[in-house]
Formats: C-alpha cells, structure tokens, sequence
C-alpha cells in the first residue's frame, strides 16, 4: 500500500449518512438567491429537528421575507492539506417556525440581537458526497 | 477580567482584512442561484489572484454555463463551542479564465474529474464580520 497511486475517489452520501452528519454538527451555512445579484450565504448555528434544519434570526432580518422561498444549507468539513473531506447539501423551502414548533429545541442564540424567530429548513432533496486520496491512509503493512 | 459579563460583539471586516483571510486559506464555497429551485452551494479550493477568485471545475459542468453569472464565495471559521469566529462573503461576477490568466496560478485540482477550466469570480462586494465573546478571552490578571 506503500506505493499506491493517488487516485481520488468520490464517494455519493445517501440521505441516512447527510442527516447522521447533519445531527452531528452544529455550524453550516444558510444560503438564499437574492433578486438579480449573488445569493447570500452566511454562516449559523442549527440543530436538526428530525429531518428539518432550523437555526435562529432577528426579527428585524431580511430572512424573516423568507418563508416560502426556495433555500439551501451546506455543511462540510473539508482537509484543505490533505485534499479529503465531505460536503452535504440540504436544499429545501424556509419557513418561519411558530413558538410550539421551536420551543422544544436546544438552539442557543450566540450572535448579538435579537434573535426571537426561528427559520426552519424543511428538505426537499438532500445530497452529500465525500472525497478521499488513497495516499491519505497510512501505511498499514499487513492489515491492508 | 474574570467576572466579565458574556455580551457578543459584531465586528464588520475591512475589505482589505478580508482580502488577507482569503489569501490565507484555502477552501471555501461557491454559490449561485437556480433558476427557480435553491442555491447550488458546493465546496472548492481556490486560491486568491489579486483580488480575484479562482478555481478549477470540469468541461462538462454546469458551472461552464456561469460566465457572466452574478455568484458567491463564502469563507469562515467557527468554532461552535466558543460561539465565536469570523465569515467572508464575496459577492461578483464569475468568468472563466483563459489559459494566460491561469498559467502561471498554483491551483492543483484535487477532486477527481478533468478540472481543465478556471472560473475566476471577480468580486463587486466583499464582507465580512468577526462574532467576539467577551468570556472567551482567558483571565489574564494584570495583563488586561
């Protein structure tokens, strides 16, 4: 295994292993088309409930004008040195939660605001993919 | 120091200091609308080139079609459990680069697949904004 070639390789997720990595981790980014320019994209906090993602905002936000509206969530965690990694892409609708949907939910706002309103990501497709080198693994001698 | 109360502070970036934390790094993300259906988020190294992002993608990709395309490029570092951090947002046009404008850029492509096209994401507005916990700093005594 010493002299493998490094032929990287993608490997699809399927929807089990985004959400496993989705409840896992609790920063991804949000993003939203903006009429005519480029999307907005800004990193939050989240939790997963059950297979919606929801995270918090103001109620002063622009993304309060979400509900509706088509949006995506991204999560990766991506070695830059190594060239490994793993990217999950939620894509879904935005709605503004009410208080019995959220109330339940270990979401601690961290940013400054007011940050009273709750935005839920209800999933339509939801798709991952993960990136390895076969020269990223260590030499294992025999066990490989 | 020590009894400082836990109030998070927003700092704006200077373009100039954003510039610096995309030439630091690496790996971030790309983002462009779909007409219709959610933002289209995915990860990809890059590197900076004067002010200008550049990454490799496929002949056969969608992303062949962007020139011209008002898009994205999101850049961060959070750490979940401080709740601290900061994020870039370059908003601008993407093109793709012609051979002399890409020659001469240390950009390896390490995802699988012919990467044999640069698209350079010129930027019109860049972003960003650092999140501070005053009880994130230690207690340093004297010192502060």
């Amino acid at each position: 295994m010493s002299h493998a070639v490094d032929v990287p390789s993608i490997e699809e997720l399927g929807r089990d292993e985004c959400l496993r990595l989705l409840r896992d981790h609790s920063v991804g980014r949000f993003a939203v088309a903006t009429p005519g320019a480029a999307p907005l994209v800004i990193p939050v906090n989240y939790v997963l409930d059950g297979e919606v993602v929801v995270f918090r905002s103001g109620s002063g936000s622009k993304l309060r004008s979400l509900r509706g509206m088509p949006v995506s969530f991204e999560l990766d965690d991506i070695d830059g040195v190594r060239h490994t990694g793993w990217s999950v892409l939620v894509r879904g609708m935005a709605y503004e939660a009410t208080r019995w949907e959220s109330e339940h939910l270990d979401l601690e706002a961290w940013a400054p605001g007011d940050k009273d309103h709750f935005i839920r990501i209800v999933p339509d497709v939801i798709t991952g993919r993960r990136i390895q080198h076969a020269d990223t693994f260590p030499d294992l001698g025999g066990y490989l």
